[in-house]
């Protein structure tokens, strides 16, 4: 049988140590040796490597950029790991269709750059946009702020091109916007983290631009006043672009990081961002401010580009200036119902008493998605285990109120072990025997999200 | 083994050949008698009845209003229909989270009643959403006119509750506005047809009421000058909510059957609908006015909500209003890119011409779903058989303008002998091997979507 270096050109081939240990790992703190890392420039040749990995049973790991949190494109059992990173082209922007063909390699930001110059807009916005790929995004169901007006990537993804576990290529879904023949497997894909095929085509829907955005960085004093302000807001009936949140301690870790000028004595944040038409957007603004006001918030507004953009990379700041406290810091994902928000940090609160943890809490309030961060250290080992041990507690709170333990990180490595608290072992079982008509040789990304 | 009335209380088991005729039909012309029609009034009583079907490997028909054009409710080979329509109570209206709890048999209409008297939106409004129910929207992940800005079924459904064929019961997605722990078998259930499990319960994400809305009825000389004003629009960065097409005949139908005040000479109408904030709406509603006035269109404004109700009562007398000439009918569902609605319609009208046939076209054509409506009678068996043939040229034309053959009406049992025109074998062959993971008996509405 064929070497894995005789089905691509040479230098697309990696299998020096130094190569592989760039692909060993991603933005959590896992990590696994690859055998060779392999980077196909077309379909076809994505379809030869998969048909190689399909004989020979080797383990096949489909990866973008490496930016996941939870180990998803991390190699196991000494994996071939398949870099998407060189299919990056803008296949297509159809501005009369508002429908948009990439490779899985385009960069988020790329994309959204290219489109808002012509007037249209991308709405998924993961904090890793400047570096995270669009099919890592499609792997994962990539979230972001925008996703609480906006909804997530599987809210864009009209229809995929997949090289199937044979080496198969096949076209899912339509590239109009409806579209109910058969039963949909593109977004059986969507959020498959790897599991089920190769992703080398994606069609995206876009929208047309909002004309005006206006952002508002509304600071309490009081971590239940911003908890509260939350559920008032979308109980008036606006829907936010963004309501993002940060606790005294993230907004401490940034400004150390890198002094944004946040205000370090603020017990809590919200980044508020609304978006329409230049008419109404300044009504929403102040109604959304009023509410802020009324539970003793101070506000800052951000209305031209230059301050936003610097708010925003303040928000997306948090996660590398916590790693830089915390290295090996544990990093959740969950999600409760937004109206529970109050009761879930008060219950987050308790955990960390209860292990004597400093726990990090910001995200996406406004959908109820909040990044738990256990801060630890691997090198105290006493500590290290109290905080794998609070995990579970997270994640029972997180179901005892109705919500998920990943809204946006996906299962990987990290949380394969706990899937069992959210879904039922029939719902688990469906899932494998699906894996399996996928996959019947398991080499698509074997170990991911299920044990 | 038990019998079918040993299952459930008497009155709910209905055997009388004139109850099974009331249960033989949907909206398509195609029929077929069950061997009995069930009436669950919970889940236990669901899980009951399939695991009946499942022991004696009987076919099983969910039903919910039986409003479907593609016999995805017909019975085939003496089934019986599982009836919904008892199960139908709204169980929860959560405000503050936008995620309402309902059975699978509440009307959508009434849903959308009550919430609008909240402030609240459900956008999916199948033309009939007076009748239709919910559980039976989500299996054919129903569209409507709002789909243009709004997404269809599958874009509000959370999670589901579902009995497996085993009779076992499992609980899919989350309550939360995100989620990615393992595959989405909530949106792979979406559009499934009844054939992978029975829904009984949904949870639906809605949202704020917008504050006004505003509808056009804009009437054209000329089809091309309509439909050509369609990308037009959509380029100009405005997604209206509706944007309604009838040709000539279907405006003349309308009025015939029932006399709304419709421009009878008017060769096209557009009916477009905006919304949003009052502050914003009317510089919407003109932007789109003037679009179709430099086409040559006259404009009528709609902006009670008297005037709105007649305009779209008008709208969804079309399909009645057609049937009633054409009983035997045969309607299709195609959609293709909007900038190609232009070329579909000249296609549809040398398709007429090729067979002799007359053809009415009306629809959604802001997303470019276009209702087919080919005029023939059963009883006149050449012409028949020629409307018959002239579906595969109507599909032909669809495909070629990278378009899909059903848009929001699903397979069934009338498009089933055509999805192998769109899908390739090898995804139809992963489709019938996840129906075998879900469904080992083929007891779930056997027969539809596959041949």
């Amino acid at each position: 049988m064929k070497n894995i270096k005789d089905i691509l050109p040479n230098n697309r081939v990696l299998t020096s140590p130094e190569e592989l240990f760039c692909y060993s790992y991603d933005a959590s703190s896992m990590e696994g040796l690859p055998s060779a890392v392999v980077k196909p420039a077309s379909t076809e040749e994505v379809s030869k490597v998969v048909s190689y990995a399909f004989e020979k049973k080797a383990p096949l790991i489909p990866r973008g950029a490496g930016t996941g949190m939870t180990a998803g494109s991390v190699p196991v059992d000494k994996a071939i790991v398949l870099s998407l990173e060189g299919m990056n082209r803008i296949l297509d922007i159809d501005e009369r269709n508002l429908v948009v063909t990439v490779e899985p390699g385009v960069i988020n930001a790329h994309l959204q750059g290219k489109l808002e110059s012509m007037g249209l807009f991308y709405p998924p916005d993961p904090a890793s946009m400047d570096f995270c790929t669009l099919g890592g995004n499609v792997a994962e169901n990539a979230g972001g702020p925008r996703a609480l007006k906006y909804g997530v990537t599987r809210d864009y993804v009209m229809g995929l091109e997949v090289v199937l576990p044979s080496g198969k290529t096949i076209t899912t879904g339509v590239k109009t916007h409806k579209g109910v023949v058969g039963y949909d497997l593109t977004r059986l894909i969507v959020g498959s983290e790897g599991t089920l095929a190769v992703i080398t085509k994606i069609f995206l829907k876009v929208l047309p631009l909002p004309e005006e955005v206006i952002t508002l960085l509304c600071t309490f004093q009081g971590i239940e006043q911003a908890a509260m302000a939350v559920p008032k807001i979308t109980a008036s009936k606006i829907i936010p672009r963004t309501l993002e949140f940060m606790d005294n301690e993230a907004i401490k870790a940034v400004e150390a990081y890198k002094p944004f000028g946040l205000p370090s004595d603020a017990e809590a944040l919200l980044l508020i961002e609304v978006d329409g038409a230049r008419s109404s957007i300044n009504i929403e603004a102040q109604r959304v401010a009023d509410i802020c006001l009324s539970l003793g918030a101070k506000i800052k507004v951000a209305d031209d580009v230059y301050s936003r953009r610097k708010l925003w990379e303040a928000r997306r700041a948090v996660s590398p200036a916590l790693y830089r406290i915390s290295p090996t810091k544990i990093n959740e994902d969950i999600v409760v119902p937004r109206s529970k928000i109050p009761e879930m940090l008060n219950a987050l609160r308790k955990i960390g008493e209860k292990y004597n943890l400093k726990i990090v809490n910001f995200g996406h309030a406004g959908d109820g998605n909040i990044h738990v961060n256990i801060m630890t250290d691997k090198n105290r080992s006493d500590e290290y285990q109290k905080a794998k041990d609070s995990v579970r507690d997270v994640f029972e709170a997180t179901l005892k109120f109705g919500g998920t333990i990943s809204g946006e990180h996906g299962v990987g490595l990290a949380k394969a072990k706990y899937i069992g608290m959210e879904l039922s072992p029939l719902s688990i079982d469906i899932m494998k025997s699906i894996k399996r008509v996928f996959d019947p040789n398991n080499i698509m990304n074997p170990g991911k999200i299920f044990l």
